[in-house]
């Protein structure tokens, strides 16, 4: 079958995954499930895999397959398998878990103590097939197209995880920050809206990211780079300050908002990366505001965002390509020209 | 009456402050509350004050009276007080509180927006009398000595403040570590002990801090300065990492421990302050950790405190000074010679 | 000035109240405040007010005037008042609070150790003029008329407080109902809407009703008199059960849905009373389930049902009346036949 | 292999159970799991499903084998098992779970939407083997006898689960009670002792239980049969009430407590069972409390209390009894005879 494989870390995305052909995943175990993948979606993180910026965190044997925002159709199913058959059209959580260790028993599949991640530290689904298990699949409602919801495997989840956290902090009448309406970001807005009665605010230095942002229920929206954003926000909360942001770009510049924008007792919400926290203790002190590192979202937390796609909350902005667009992609999301989110369809 | 006063920021703490003679506080309002001092502790912060540096984030007027930590007698009441009278014992919480705005209202006595800091704001307690207020008083248990509590007013009441977060992540078989075994650090230990079943791991770079650790309920101790913090935790834990850590130092150099020592969904509380957080955006993504900013408690925080201390949960170890040797008091913690908490007894 | 006051306990709702001729309020404390009233709710509770069904938990002096769902323009002010003034219009959270207790300064203004509650424990708002404090009262946002709102006072903040319970256990896909879509009910599913994904089912024994509900937010509608609700839920949930209940009548028959539609770990809220709980043990045990029993909300809970209200996410249905036709607003709602809430604009 | 079996339900315990030879279980399954049965706690609950209490509830195939705490030593393992190995001793959660479904993946292993329990749905402990799941054992600590800790699989977390719940809502100077001081109850009040530190009152008719409880942590011990319970309470809070009732007895009597001792939103821990809950919703509404019905705890909270049996802070009170006493055994416990937990070493 044909998989983009990524064959040594580089900078140049032009040049960033081949296009080679290798066999076919096999079942290995009980619980295994074979997946034919019609789904895939690019994602910010697949530049930095392929920049090598993964490598201290993740074991990583190259060549190796990416993508990790999977969906399709279960071609074949281990023996114990009994959730779901060949031919049903299914999501995949984005890690492959043991199911028994402390962690998977409370639900944190990320923090699984023998843990896979197709497209991180194994193969992955810019291919033809994917090799997961029964534990890693959420079967679609009817008529969702594998390829439309594909980006929720992961973007979609980081985001809602997100969203799920800030949204326990939030009552109405208080304010969340949503930084950068991108492919995580402009879920996160819907989330927000959906799950809570908070005003949102949207920070993008693009026009028609903000206009997206206020079409999927941004209250007020704000240019960074013409707009005094700490100023912004103490007018239009009185001076209160913004109990949440969710940070969904993670530069240097935007975690430095936090002293000047959270209010006492709110969080800074830290999902992308890039940049660092530079703060000093005394700051974090005085405003008794923390920033909390969140990662991919649990697997029950794919199923509540499917639930929000089914009954119409959530709608994902997309544009699809084929397996051998795969480093124009890349090069295109370096270059912030990707609408909505880039879904390979092998 | 006297008062030990800051004319103006210095950083030699020899000359910290004067004892001047200054009129005695008047009851302004119908909830006013006269304290006659009997025990002021001295605290990091008195220090970091003199230096000016909550310049930025407090109103100071020099001159101005230090010391908030504070317990006494009632030497006068406002007309409508009705929960103390002349000659009653009480501790006093650090702030002035409106008890009108929303974060009064919902117990965040910190956060209110028409806030005294008597010390920090405004004349504090380093003097024969306070001027404070019926919601920032508590009546002392029977037995209890004024200058022996003084110190829960504000250390007590930042560490527990700390721990209660901490304690609500804890489960049996959980972590926590506690950075910095001093002023606060000896308060900490002992709340964790009561309120969790976690294993605690003390750090401190003084034998006689790791000492006291484990008299007062750590499992564990470890030596900064000669043993490799990181690793001694991952074998305790198995691997497992830290579900806690309470910073009470705050330097750098304790700031940066949490990629290394916290589990993924965990805490690093910055408790402490002097140093910086300075972390890449995607170690805190990656091990999904939080660096939580933490300030003094609430007053019902301080109510809960109290009661630890009664039940003799909490013992906390004072050295009593006279007014006239506040600013030697200064030179000592600065040089770390102080045993416990320092008391200032006018 | 007018006062509608109940001299005696009676089940004859024609001759509740009489309207007597009483002297006007005045200012006692310096956080007083006398409100000219302009709306004022009427409650089911007033009614079991006036059956004596409230005697045995709160102390009551008859004649008093009754009244606790009020809002108006403040016409005085105590001497220590600072965060309103005379003309401005208010709506008055329904207690009367110290501000020092421990309950209040968790926010549990209901729990206050030295509460009055006007309307059931001293004189209410079906009077030209009601005597409140500072820590009752909220500021309405432009434009809002204090007829329009007053329910919110207490329908509101209750239906509110017992949603916002229910709120922090949902999340998408599950299942939440509303049984009895009255001047609670129909607040409790906007409030619903507005602050979780959860899928709305109301269960109403009037077609009118269930059509309202449909209008504000609930996905399905079940008629109790005609279909069997159990089986109903079962089938909309996939036999999962529903996760949160919101009784807002409180019947034996409504009650007792709980062991046969509460899905494991879930709850099922008290808000409406009249009827018992009569379950066994086991089957609690069992279903794991809760019955929570709900009072009136938070003073800052107002303040964000003020905010939803405000931002259009709260609409309330209200007929308006005379002082004059107090009785009769009695006899009516005993009969089902007000629409929305009942005030009276003295 | 020998098995004690359930023929038929039966109010006479002196007859409940046949010691029969039946054919040892063979593992079925990649994650199946045999145990040489070592120690199998008799519980209340096994008197219940004697007298067919429990038929109801859950599927019974009669005969059927009793016994749902059970701990041993590894027999045989499925061909995917890697945790455990032959030979190792294990303590066993009462339920085999799918870890699949939505609950067992959110750690709700007791609500497993294809749950079994043996010793009520499937052939138990009181026998030579026992077939359970690789996702139901958990290893012992060094030196911890399986027989000793056997009641800890169900009367332990059942006690803990409870606890747990109550912990969440005590700080320092709160009420908590315990009501039973037999299987369940010892365990409780050495979980609350470890975890928190509210005062502990516990309630029991027996001397030699209130000995015990003052002996494992309780500060206050009242009798019921003798004394004016919620007076004392009362006394005992300034009037402020219990914030926790755990009752681990469940009769009318017991279950009739809370709307006299529960402070303003407490809760009522349902744990023991027998009897009717019978209040008026007013009662609820007007003392905003709750009845929290509460089952076996998870297998997280398994390895949290063999975590907290490790470190000393739970001992349990075992007496042990021969497979062909297990008559005797219900027939004691029904009279009240049986000291701490019997256990059964087939």
């Amino acid at each position: 079958m044909r998989a983009a494989r990524l064959h040594e870390y580089t900078d140049e995305m032009g040049d960033a995954l081949s296009i080679d052909e290798v066999d076919a995943p096999e079942i290995d175990r009980s619980g295994g499930i074979v997946v034919d993948v019609e789904g895939a979606g690019w994602c910010q993180t697949d530049n930095h895999v392929v920049e090598g910026m993964w490598e201290q965190y993740m074991p990583q044997d190259l060549p190796m397959t990416l993508g990790h925002e999977n969906a399709g159709t279960v071609a074949a199913v281990g023996e114990e398998v009994t959730t779901v058959a060949e031919g049903d059209q299914v999501i995949c959580h984005p890690v492959v878990t043991c199911g028994k260790c402390r962690p998977c028993r409370q639900g944190e599949d990320m923090y699984c103590e023998d843990v896979a991640f197709p497209g991180l530290s194994r193969d992955g689904g810019f291919a033809d097939q994917l090799l997961t298990s029964e534990r890693s699949v959420i079967p679609l409602p009817d008529g969702v197209d594998p390829a439309e919801i594909a980006p929720h495997a992961d973007a979609g989840i980081t985001a809602y995880h997100a969203v799920k956290k800030a949204v326990a902090e939030l009552v109405p009448g208080d304010y969340a920050v949503v930084v950068g309406v991108g492919g995580l970001g402009h879920i996160g807005i819907q989330c927000l809206d959906a799950m809570s009665a908070a005003t949102i605010v949207a920070l993008d230095v693009k026009g028609e990211a903000r206009d997206l942002a206020e079409e999927l229920g941004a209250a007020h929206t704000l240019d960074p780079s013409s707009e005094d954003v700490p100023a912004e926000l103490d007018a239009l909360t009185d001076d209160r300050g913004v109990k949440q942001v969710l940070d969904f770009v993670g530069a240097d510049e935007t975690l430095s908002l936090a002293p000047d924008v959270v209010a006492a007792g709110g969080d800074h919400h830290v999902v992308g990366y890039g940049g660092h926290v530079h703060e000093p203790a005394q700051a974090m002190v005085n405003g008794e505001f923390s920033y909390r590192g969140t990662l991919v979202g649990q697997y029950t937390e794919l199923q509540e965002l499917v639930a929000l796609v089914e009954q119409g909350d959530v709608d994902l902005r997309t544009t699809r390509y084929g397996l051998e667009d795969i480093n124009d992609v890349a090069v295109r999301l370096e270059h912030g020209e990707i609408e909505g989110r880039a879904v390979i369809v092998p």
